[in-house]
Order: structure tokens, then sequence, then C-alpha cells
């Protein structure tokens, strides 16, 4: 092991929510021991320090950026500092570093390396989009974002679907917000009317909603959506929760 | 909509740890709004609300359990005074609620029956696990506990090696504590030399640790874990961090 280590701080969901109610309080008098933070845009890392510090302390701390574009030469890079023994932390731009973002690229190369690695607790809308399906949390998986292209994604939706019915479990994904409305469309025609579907809506912020019902049940519903963050989760058993799905 | 709720709370991963370093602090003023809790037993449900109320706020609040041997009906009872109006806390005996945990059943009868249902950010050691693996967050699978049977395991383990090749995905099991040190063995006489396996114990707790290396690697080190809760993750994919996985 260097001495170094790389901290995976939470994020709030949203840019505009209060950090107090919705991350541990261990997050701040963390943030003050970093030699440096890596973010997914150097805004974005501004933007989470001044939660934690004084305009001076923020002047002080060098900022990196993480994302889809960067390459392994870039990874070493980021990682130089840590070799050297300094503490960073790794940001992503909502939620938990590594869910469904650039950071776990980061992790493995740190931890080839033997620097060591802490994972803080926080909000991640995957997670919280299962907790509030009642979907079989014992056995669950996450996709990222399904295929665009309307054969490719039909397919895949059945496949897990399929998959659901077969084990019990729960299937996560994402979609771009401003394609989120469509994705609802698109699965309301697509999945048997017996399936469970929720969607889960902006969550912990003022606009969050979410609604999970069998796709017969959602026929006969309006739930509008703008161009808003989702998580979109199915769910294949007739009779929900007359079955212990934690056996 | 009832105007009753169920709160879905975050519980520490060990219940020697402090509430202020790894909760919300939002979590102490929405246990003061209870009117009762819902635990996986009464004493760990004491236990959790100790570190929020008085005695005599404490003495004033009812407690239920819930847990794998619940039937339906007495998700029924449960569920009575959220119909009724109430505000209901549901806490795991460690952890999120529904992830590997009874909840999931519970929620599920509720949003059946119109009950709004509020889920709060907190640890998850599943999730941390994953974090600190390095593996993919871009795609991933919870599958609870394997089978005990050393082969139906083994043709479980095979399965899931298999699975994670063909997907790039990371797959995640728990374990008793108690056999968590056999099931690291049986890892790395199964797995394949170029699989590569997290181990992930007492995460948060000052016994935390975890290695996240190639079987072959695992092979060269002593990691010996005692009755400990463990999360194991296995990645099939050679080069670890040279390929952008999020792609």
């Amino acid at each position: 092991m260097s001495d170094g280590k790389l901290i995976l701080l939470p994020n709030l969901l949203d840019e505009t929510l209060d950090a107090f109610n919705f991350l541990p309080a261990g997050v701040g008098p963390l943030v003050g021991t970093l030699q440096g933070l890596i973010a997914e845009s150097e805004k974005a890392g501004r933007r989470y320090l001044r939660r934690f510090l004084t305009h001076d302390q923020m002047a002080a701390l060098p900022l990196q950026t993480l994302n889809e574009h960067s390459s392994p030469e870039q990874l070493q890079v980021l990682l130089a500092p840590l070799l050297r023994g300094e503490t960073w932390g790794l940001i992503s731009d909502a939620g938990l570093p590594c869910l469904a973002d650039p950071g776990a690229d980061l992790v493995g190369a740190a931890r080839k390396q033997k620097v060591s690695v802490q994972a803080v607790a926080g909000p991640s809308s995957i997670v919280m989009a299962l907790q509030l399906s009642g979907f079989s949390g014992q056995r669950f998986a996450f996709h990222g974002y399904l295929p665009r292209e309307p054969d490719l994604l039909e397919k895949r939706i059945v496949e897990l679907e399929k998959r659901s019915g077969m084990e019990h479990s729960s299937q996560i994904w994402i979609e771009a917000p401003y394609r989120s409305s469509k994705m609802l469309e698109f699965l309301k025609t697509k999945l048997q009317p017996s399936t469970h579907l929720c969607v889960a809506v902006q969550l912990t912020t003022p606009h969050e909603r979410s609604a999970s019902l069998s796709i017969s049940e959602w026929k006969k519903i309006s739930f509008p959506i703008e161009k808003e963050p989702a998580v979109f989760l199915i769910y294949k058993n007739q009779q929900l929760w007359v079955n212990n799905n934690f056996q």
C-alpha cells in the first residue's frame, strides 16, 4: 500500500438540495482532509466543495476531471498524487461514484496499484428506486442504459422481462431525461399486462414521484414525465406481495 | 392515497457505530415524526430508537416486527395503522430496508393499497462493496445467498462467472458470517485464474478490509476471515481498467 487514499464521496441527487438532510454529517469533515478532488466536471467539483469549504480552502484545493472520455493514461495521471501519498476525493455528478458512473475504472486502477480506497454511504437513485418499487431486493440486476434503436430495445426489454420471471429478480435501468417519457410509453406497449413496472422520477427532490403497477394498471393512469431523470424497474410476478420473495 | 406513510429508514452496518458519521442528519428529525416503527426484532428496534429519542419518547412509540417468517396476513396487520393515516418507519437490522431484507414485501403491499412510501439514503454493504471492487457499476447483479450444497454452489458460481464474461457485468452475493471463510476458499478453487474476485468484510467498521484481485493473485495472499459479514463480487475481465466498461 502507498499511504495515498481515494475517498468515494456521495453527492446529492440534485444540486438544489441541502446536504444536511441527505448526506452523512461525516462527509464535511472528510472533505476538509482532502488534498484534491476528482469530479466529472470542474464546475460540478466546485459546486460540491462550496458546500463544505471556505473560499480560501477551495482556492487551495486542486481539481481534476474524470468522465466517460478519460483514457487509461489519464487515469494514471489522476492516480499520480495518490501514489505519492496524498488523499483525494472522487465524486459523481449525482449520487454515488462508480454506480452508472466512470469512477469504477479509476478505482480498479487504484486498487491494482495498492492505493487504498474508502467508500462513504449516500444517496443512489438506483437503490432508492428499488426500495420504493416493492420489487425483490433479494435478487436484482442493473443494466445501465438500454439500446436506443427500437427493435434492439424491444428485444432487450423482452429478454429482461423473461429473465425477471425465470429468476424472480428485479430488472433495473435508466434513461436519459429527455427520453424518459418515450421509454414509459414504449414499455406500456411492449411488456405483458401482468408484468409490474415501477418508474421513479426525480428522487429526493420536491418533484419526486413514483408509481409501481402492473402494465394493465399503467394503461389506465396518467403519469406525465417531462425531461426528468427517471429509473425504470420491472418485476414479472403476478401476485407480488403474496409471495415471500426473500425465501 | 391514504394519508399514511411508510418511511424506509437507513440503519448502520454495525450496531457499535456512531450514527452521526454514517447516517444523514435528516434521519433524527424524521424518527421524531414517527407514530410507530417496524424492525426485524424488538431489540433491534429499541436499539435504533435509542439513538434519536428520549426514554419517554421511546416508551410511547409502538414497535412491530417484520422478518422472513412474516405471513401476508401479518403484513396486513402492519399496514393497518398506515391505512388509518399514521406515519411509520421501517428499518433493517443493518443497512437499508428492502435490500436483501424482508421489507420489500411490505412495501409491495403498501403500494398496492396506495400508502405512500419514502426512502431515505444510507449505507448498503452491497453497494459499498461494489464501489470498492473497481468492477463494473454500469452492469451488475445481486443474487442474495447462493445455494449451500457444494455441487449446486459450484454450478451457480460457474454460471455467474460465465454471465459476467458475456455481459461484462459484476456479479454480487452475500454469505452467512460463519461461512464467509469457506466461501472464499471454495471460490479460489472453482473460479478461473483470470477471473477477478473482490471480498469486502465488515464494511464501515474499524475491522473493515477488502481485496480485489484475480484468482491467481488471491492464491498468493493470506486473507483470514473470522465469522464476519462479507460481500463477494466477481468480474470476468482480464484487463480490468484498460477497458472503458462504461461505454
